[in-house]
């Protein structure tokens, strides 16, 4: 399937909402395609059957905080640079680039990439969503390697990370990535195609567009985006759960970005004033909600922020106090919800002293 | 030359002595040579003379802060797995190891490393003295590239730092030092026999040996050891300005370990507490060292703290309040005075307002 020019705002915003909250600004994701795009650029996405099985895949990436992708976009020439040093260190070439998170700019830069190098972009991603840290990733879950960790700067400096394990890697690739100015273009996680088909979570890039589409068509038509996007959820196969969880405005914020990420905390009090306000942590992305004491949704389900009239994704750079928002979740694919995932991206591993629960299962 | 047991006091104190407080416990070099040379190894330090044009030279070191070494000491097998990774990125094999610097354990860690894989270590290094920085060399001044950086740790994590520029490796390789624990093996700058010979600072490791002699002889005679280090500079071919700077006790210590750093600042007094007290700065070594307002010594001539009885070197992690020392200064030949290589280490580098004066010409 060719991504054109015309489904760009749909990927961009269905981006944004996988991203929940991280990822970068979709806007910055979606310039940088049509750019792509306008000036005669293809842009191929397979589905992952279509992989031989001893395929090269390489994902690749921006790492760093959405904090500083507003003011350092991220960098195609760069990021070819980075899987042209990737073919160098393993000494063979790429047969086809994939996300390594389906949310916010990390969705549309492999596509960008993918068609400055004339590869083709695998329809699927590592987290089925957008999550801090670079060993939050099925590959790293289900076995595939993330070194080496190929990080390059827009100036031609480069670092290669060879760690024993990924949580190594991303505690020496995250400083680097802070001292190249807080922002870098990274591939890791190099597999074949038999890995990028077994060990990944399919059709999520599909999955954005599909949920931009949702969202364009409430607005075209004026109907309720919010019931579109339960519509939308119901009908999946298999279906999955979808819950507004608050409807209300941002009444505190407290963000910094510290340690290379966005981190920082948010309250939400209901319109009226009533009722008991819902408390959000986040990390780049946001990664729990509660309402008084009672958590109603952890990682790895998606909790996405959206405006209350036009669900537009509101990504954690562009909190705002007074914004009047919905927050949303979404259930996950069983592949995320393994007791091996969440050891790596379940709610403990953010702070969150209780086990993981369902989203589906929670609150009410 | 090989390096015998019977020389190894010498070696660390004359090392101790040029790491003008840098460079970290000469006890632990020692400590780690006699290892090595107890069970057998066999140490060879060549003339840079024997080198062939084409040999593969690569110096080989511990990075980290004076005050981190103390704890952690340098490792020898990290140090090997350095080279061999260098090795696999050049696709040739080593023939000669060199110390960066030759003050501290860099000046015996890398005869330790030559031990282990059977390599001779050249009887030179980049820096003539130890620096904080890993651009402040030769090396680099006179056009050899830093990159590739290896970067290792013992427990097998590495990183190599391809950089447009030394300074910017020293940038990224420190913060990947940090997280590796404050301190890692490295091995950076490989370089052609031809370039080793030409771009590197002379005899740096004989040196060591000589004025460690120097000290332990006047020690076994009990005769005045700053007498004798007089006498052996004035020696030297060709001479070398030697001046004892002050005579007093540590009145005031202030130091953090920061950036990576042992950084700090340092006051002495008189013994009778008449006079005007010296100032001294260090970033792992001594920087500067003025009297009231007046410079009396700065970078990249020598200055250095010793036991005012015993003339034993004093690092910086070693300094303690109310130690009672003598202050000198030592000239550096002229391939470290010019200007190209005072831009890299000359006093205006590390803060110190004005231009550089030869320690000959300063002050009295």
């Amino acid at each position: 399937m060719d991504i054109t020019l015309d489904r760009l705002h749909d990927l961009a915003r269905g981006a944004a909402f996988l991203g929940t909250g991280g990822g970068g600004d979709p806007y910055i994701g979606r310039l940088m395609l049509q750019q792509q795009l306008s000036g005669g650029g293809r842009v191929r996405l397979i589905d992952p059957s279509e992989l031989d099985d001893d395929a090269l895949v390489v994902p690749v990436a921006n790492m760093g905080a959405p904090t500083v992708l507003v003011e350092r976009f991220p960098n195609g020439p760069s990021a070819v640079q980075a899987v042209r040093k990737m073919e160098r260190l393993l000494g063979r070439k790429v047969d086809a680039l994939m996300p390594i998170e389906a949310g916010g700019v990390n969705c549309t830069l492999p596509l960008v990439v993918g068609s400055l190098m004339n590869l083709p972009v695998v329809d699927a991603d590592g987290m089925g969503r957008a999550f801090p840290e670079l060993q939050m990733t099925t590959f790293s879950i289900y076995g595939v390697a993330g070194s080496p960790v190929v990080i390059h700067d827009e100036h031609g400096n480069d670092v290669v990370v060879s760690a024993v394990d990924d949580k190594t890697s991303e505690w020496l690739a995250r400083v680097v990535c802070m001292r190249m100015g807080g922002k870098a273009e990274i591939t890791l996680y190099p597999m074949s195609g038999r890995d990028a088909k077994t060990k990944s979570v399919p059709y999520t890039v599909s999955l954005a567009l599909q949920i931009g589409g949702v969202l364009g068509a409430a607005r075209s038509t004026k109907s309720d985006p919010f019931a579109a996007l339960d519509g939308f959820f119901r009908a999946a196969r298999p279906p999955r759960c979808f819950k507004v969880l608050f409807d209300g405005k941002v009444t505190d914020l407290w963000r910094e970005t510290t340690r290379g990420f966005a981190v920082g905390h948010l309250v939400l009090g209901t319109l009226d004033g009533t009722g008991t306000p819902m408390d959000i942590d986040f990390q780049n992305e946001y990664l729990s909600a509660r309402i008084g004491e009672l958590y109603v949704a952890t990682t790895p389900d998606l909790i996405c922020i959206l405006d209350r009239e036009t669900a537009e994704p509101i990504t954690t750079e562009g909190l705002r106090y007074g914004q009047r928002v919905k927050v949303v979740g979404v259930g996950v694919p069983p592949v995320m919800r393994t007791p091996e995932a969440l050891a790596v991206w379940g709610p403990r591993v953010f702070g969150v002293e209780r086990d993981y629960i369902p989203i589906e299962q929670m609150g009410d």
